[in-house]
Formats: structure tokens, sequence, C-alpha cells
């Protein structure tokens, strides 16, 4: 059987001191593309409408880093931490090169790996993120305080509101989003415990904090990069995407009309052909 | 024969007045798009990479807006009046519904062909250009006045410096670009006279210039649009672009690395597959 999102078995693999789950998915001859998770997030989180779409021209990888849901140990309060235990996680699957994706604060963690680890990233896929001390990032925004501070009837509703914006249109995608996140029925991810969330907003924190120069370490990046987010985040400002572009050495910028945090969940088609594109660039030719 | 950016011929309409000089090519069964040109261009100043490379799903339209080289009439001193002439000549070739893309000033004429006949323009491509009274667009910038002042050996290297990053990567697509832009051996455009460089520059003056809520007009645009740019432009500067996607309501933004003000000439097969993709999106389905 063709195993997809829905049916890859979480698999563990030790290093570190830490057991971590993961699943693979896609094509095994190629290089595999590493997934870094949102704020309280676990691999049940991703769009299979994204990790599918990519998996057809690539192998996926999904993982819980330490002491998120099924993987053991602890959550870091710095994603120079996380990045080091994502680090031991791919070394562990003896995975020479690795391109890897970042969602908002997997996106932090996918900086420090490239910057802890360069021979070991090919590429960088950075969605709705932002650098060290961007825009608005010192604290969590208003509108973030506010949407993952508030109740829902449904816990699945939060997403409506962190990923998409109010128009209707973007709504209506969200709905569709949620279907699809909870089409793996089988050997979910068990939620995240109550330590997640205080550990991982004060690594934000650190991460945020103004600094001199905060910019300056992008410049030393060498991986092809491709910046995407909602022209409209709130969770996150977009122009923190812009920034990426303009102070890394190397990066495509790609914003999505009408759309906040998630907006790859909004559009998944054209995320998946926009990063697939990006992915299999022939570096002689550029295209 | 097919017809190519090569040997399509030079054709004449009447319209407005002036005699329109055109060049049609590329799949007639389809919404045509027509093309509107940078500061002292012809419809020789376009690359057959990206032209012929759209005429393969799409027909292309290039033409002389009035005054310019082989069309008569004169140019005149404001992107409204240059729309003008544009609707009209659309009109006089009887298509009622086109997509339009313009690069630089010809993006100014782009946005003021919607704005005048939004019915007409179904979709909006704008590449290396701004808005209204966008950052340093009140007169040209330092770089642009020295790099349209300075004289060169070949007069073709202008080019180099106006649409080119000073990296040997960028220097070396700009040569590939100049020798693209010499293919068509017959039946080029006459280089415009020397009225037209004053009057667009006048008109773009006016263009730049501040006022009061300058990016408010952009909130009335319909058109699905796609703004494209490089992140290193020195003749428009990049953030007006990032300005642009945020304040037109339905805008994806694309801006491409170690590039300047002629992005689509630097990586000329990926920007006609991100623009192709674009104008090829079913509307109900997102892709």
């Amino acid at each position: 059987m063709i195993r997809t999102h829905q049916t890859a078995p979480t698999q563990f693999v030790e290093a570190n001191g830490i057991r971590f789950a993961y699943r693979r998915f896609g094509r095994p001859d190629s290089v595999p593309l590493v997934f870094n998770q949102h704020f309280t997030g676990t691999m049940d989180h991703w769009d299979p409408a994204v990790t599918d779409g990519l998996a057809t021209e690539r192998e996926v990888i999904l993982f819980n880093n330490a002491g998120v849901s099924s993987s053991s140990g602890e959550v870091p309060t710095s994603f120079e931490q996380m990045a080091a235990n994502a680090v031991s996680f791919v070394k562990a699957l003896r995975l020479p090169k690795v391109d890897v994706l970042g969602f908002s604060i997997g996106g932090f963690v996918a900086q420090e790996i490239a910057l802890q680890a360069p021979d070991l990233v090919r590429r960088l896929v950075l969605v709705g993120t932002g650098p060290r001390s961007g825009e608005g990032m010192a604290t969590l925004t208003p509108e973030a305080q506010e949407i993952f501070g508030a109740t829902y009837d449904q816990p699945d509703h939060l997403w409506l509101r962190v990923h998409f914006t109010r128009s209707e249109k973007s709504q209506a995608a969200g709905r569709e989003f949620l279907k699809r996140f909870r089409l793996r029925a089988e050997n979910r991810d068990p939620e995240v415990n109550e330590k997640v969330a205080p550990a991982q907003i004060e690594a934000i924190g650190k991460w945020g904090a103004p600094r001199e120069k905060p910019f300056e370490y992008l410049k030393s990046f060498r991986q092809p990069t491709v910046v995407v987010n909602g022209g409209n985040d709130v969770i996150i400002d977009s122009v923190n995407s812009f920034i990426l572009q303009q102070h890394l050495p190397n990066a495509q910028l790609i914003l999505y009309p009408d759309a906040s945090h998630g907006s790859q969940y909004q559009y998944p088609e054209l995320f998946v052909r926009h990063v697939s594109m990006f992915l299999s660039v022939d570096e002689r030719r550029g295209v």
C-alpha cells in the first residue's frame, strides 16, 4: 500500500536522549522535505492537500520535536535548542541532505537548523514566519493574544481564526481545511500537554526581542529559499516575509491575496505547485 | 507559418486619430494579453523568451502607444491620457476582454487602463512597477538618473544596468537577454524620437508626486492581479511592489532574488510559468 498522510504509520527514532515520533511518505529517491510545525501543533495539524501534494515529487517527513505530543522529552525554551533537537533527529535518520520547511514558529526552527547545520540543508521553505526581532514580534500580536485566548465551541475552530481571514471566501476555504486535517482517522497524535505552550511562548519572546542589527544573521544563509505568506497575516505580520526576502541573499517571495497566517491551506494546490517548482529548480538553468 | 515574436508582421490600426503599430501572435482562441512597455521602449524591447513563452497558451499583443516609434501622434504627458489611447487601441481591435501586462511605466498605464475601462480588463500583470506616489517615485531615483544619464559604448548595454543587478550571475543573464532581444532581425521598430523621453518624464513626475491617501485608489480594483519584481529594483524600489500587493484587494506578489528592474528577463522561464499559472487559474477552484 502506498503510504500517505492518512496511512503512514507513526515511527520512532532515538537521538539526543529523545524518542522522536515521525512519519514519512512520498518518493524515496529524492531529497526529503522535513516539516517543522507551528505553535502547539502536532503532525496531525498539517494539511494532507499540502503534504500529499508535495509528496508526489519527493519524500515528506513529518515529526514532533522534543516534548511535543508523541515525542518524549521537554520543549526547550529557545529555538536554537529546538533546532539542535531537530538536527539530531535528521541525523538519526542518517539523511545526508534535506530540504526544510518551517511554518510560523517552525520557520524560526528552520532558520536555526540552517544556521547550525548549513551543509545538511539544501533548500528552505519559510511559510507564515519572520526574522529574529521582526515587526510586531516582541510579543504575540494583539490579534494572536485574542485568538489564542478565546474559547471555541469546537476546539478546531481556533484554526479558522488563526489561519484564515474574516472574508467569506477565506472562511469557506478554512472549513474545507478542517475537514481535510481530520481525514486521518486512526493513529492520530495525542494533543500536546500543558507544558508545551508556555515553553514555546518563552522561546517566542527571546526570538522576537529587539536587538542591534537584527537582520544581519540572514546574510549568512546560502540556501535558496522561498518565503510564502498571506498578504494579511495577523499572527506574524506579512511585512516580516518581505523583510526575510530583502535580507536573505537568495530568496524568492510569494504572498497570496486575502489570506492570513495559513495561506498554504487556503491555496493548497497553488502552494504545492509553487513550492514544487521551487524545489525542483535545476540550479544551473535557474528553472 | 506560425507567427512568433520574430516573425509577426507589424500591423496598423487607426483609433482616436492615431495610427497604432502592433503585432499579435500566439493562440487566438483565448483572452489576449496586451503588453505595455517601459520608458522609451518599443515593441522590440520585449524579450522573446517572455512573449513567445506566454504565447504558447494565449494570444499576445504588443503595441506602441501614441507617439512611440512606429505609432503616429504625440506622447501625452500623463498616464491617464496614455491609458485612454491604449483603451482606444484595444477597442479598435474589437476585443471585448483582455488581460493587461504593464512593465515599469507600462504598469502605470496598465493601472489607469483598469480604472478607466474596468469591464475591458480581466486580469492584470504588474511588473517592476509601483503605485501613484510610491516610495522614491516623486522623481527618477538617483540610480535611474545615473544609469539613464550615462553613455555606453554599445547603446544596448544601458539595459544591463537598468534591468539587472551588478552580480556576475545577473549580468550574465543580462547578456543572454540582449542576444534574445536582437534576434528579430527584420522589420524592427525605429528607435523613439527625441520628444518621447521628456513627455514620459513629465508624466512620471505627476504620477509619483506626493498626495493625500495615495493608495486609496487601489481599493477599487476588482481584477485578480499578480505583482512581480526583482527584490533589488533600483529603478522603482521593490517596496512599491509590496505596497501594491498590500492595497490591491486581490493581488499575489512574487519577488525574485538578486534581481533588479527586469527580473522577468533574468528568470524568463520561471516568470512565464508563474504568470501562465496565474492567468490560467480557474476562478471557481482557485487553481
